[in-house]
């Protein structure tokens, strides 16, 4: 690809299911220019209680299928595959690859004063102590206090995020984690910047939310001004492409209230083949 | 194969996950001398939420690794699989198979007494209305009302069965039920046997509890019986052999706390390859 094309070239985005819109919209707000193909593997959705080597296997196959579509990066917007395969992943592909994990964990160790941060995900992911690991590689005075609250996906997939019973939820799942001295609070799995208000009310204004979504499209934002990839287009109207692997239509329609602009379309994608 | 070799070949059992070890258990219960063969399609659990397409797909990779074992009927023990899928497979392949939407909707339609029968199920299950069309297949007089209950299946398997966040699931799923008049209910997903105290205690006495699990492992008695397929010898220990697509120590634990003996070691598979 010539640097002209390049540039112009989306950045491929993938997800277990919906929650990595949640990432899609922060690239899509901090970078408005540049256009995206979104993969979502709805047909196997939740990756958040299979093993690594699945996570692997899956990631492979979703990184081929963007490969198709000319993707100048890739940005993993799950924290569990970001958890458990980046490292195999981008020891395998050329395209340049990009987690939510490590911009999550850095953005912590710069928030947190009292070197205390909480994180919660899946079960995946903390039983992968990855937001551990790269917080103590950085900064290995902070103790960091992993919880895995699998409900919430169910929840916020079901559309209960304003429902009591997702109150039930945080309250059994954080009320440990909120008098442990933590000031700063990973969001470590997509869906859960959705439950980002209710979290927030129920653990109080002092300790800090940090959003790893808003923290990747940063880092994308460095990338592909350092690589002098970034889209420098005047006259562009971005473009925006959904793929998943079942379900498409009920995807839409989540995905219409997340992302801050009409979803018109999305195309099933069989990612078993690739 | 031969008549012999036939009766002492295994019966294939397959589900999303583990909720079809309900079914495998009844069968183990109902039919002693059968040897099993579980699949459970762990890494792409759960199919509640998928379409019909990918439901039918998975249906037949599984049903090519069961077949592989030399397996002389089977059973899907996966409401949704069952309603989305059994028609599609049984015109494609040759070893008999049971659903378990038929024998359940079957067991209600001679339960009721006030022709007012209740079902609950994933989303996918209630919204291809297999339960009523066989029930009112039976009987057009029978009223029926399905109601999907997408929070039970995650409840279950994070193991809240007692919690009382599931208490409040089932008010908010069933209220609306209560009153309608029904006096039979089905439990149309194989998770939800493992909440049948609580889902009784709530309806009350009067609401009969309808098992599919239970039905289909009396439909493959009779099944057995009629084609002389049963396994009649006298001093044989059954084998029960156990696999999983994903994470096989997960699913054994969960096993061991559902079947009535030890459940040793889980296989993964690559259902894919299927």
């Amino acid at each position: 690809m010539d640097i002209e094309s390049k540039k112009t070239a989306p950045i491929g985005v993938f997800d277990s299911g919906v929650g990595g819109l949640t990432v899609a919209r922060e690239i899509a707000i901090q970078l408005p220019k540049e256009n995206i193909v979104y993969f979502g593997d709805t047909a196997r959705v939740p990756y958040g209680s299979k093993s690594k080597d699945t996570i692997i296997r899956f990631s492979e196959q979703i990184i081929r299928f963007l490969s198709t579509k000319h993707v100048k990066a890739i940005v993993i917007a799950c924290n569990t595959a970001s958890a458990l395969a980046l490292e195999a992943v981008r020891d395998k592909f050329e395209v340049p690859i990009i987690g939510v994990v490590v911009p999550g964990a850095r953005a912590a160790v710069t928030t947190t004063e009292r070197l205390k941060v909480g994180v919660i995900g899946t079960e995946a992911t903390v039983k992968s102590g990855m937001y551990t690991k790269n917080i103590q590689k950085m900064n290995p005075e902070i103790t960091v206090i992993e919880k895995a609250c699998p409900l919430f996906v169910p929840l916020v997939e079901e559309g209960f995020r304003e429902h009591h019973i997702t109150a039930e939820a945080i309250d059994y799942y954080l009320k440990s984690m909120k008098n442990t001295g933590i000031d700063a609070m990973i969001l470590g799995c997509t869906h859960y910047p959705l439950l980002r208000t209710q979290i927030q009310e129920y653990l109080g204004e002092k300790i800090k939310i940090v959003n790893p979504a808003y923290e990747a499209a940063m880092d994308l934002k460095q990338l592909l001004e350092h690589a002098d990839m970034a889209n420098t287009g005047e006259d562009l109207c971005s473009k925006y492409e959904f793929y998943v692997s079942d379900a498409a239509e009920k995807f839409r329609q989540f995905a219409n209230s997340v992302m801050p602009f009409d979803v018109p379309r999305t195309n099933i994608v069989n990612i078993e083949e690739y």
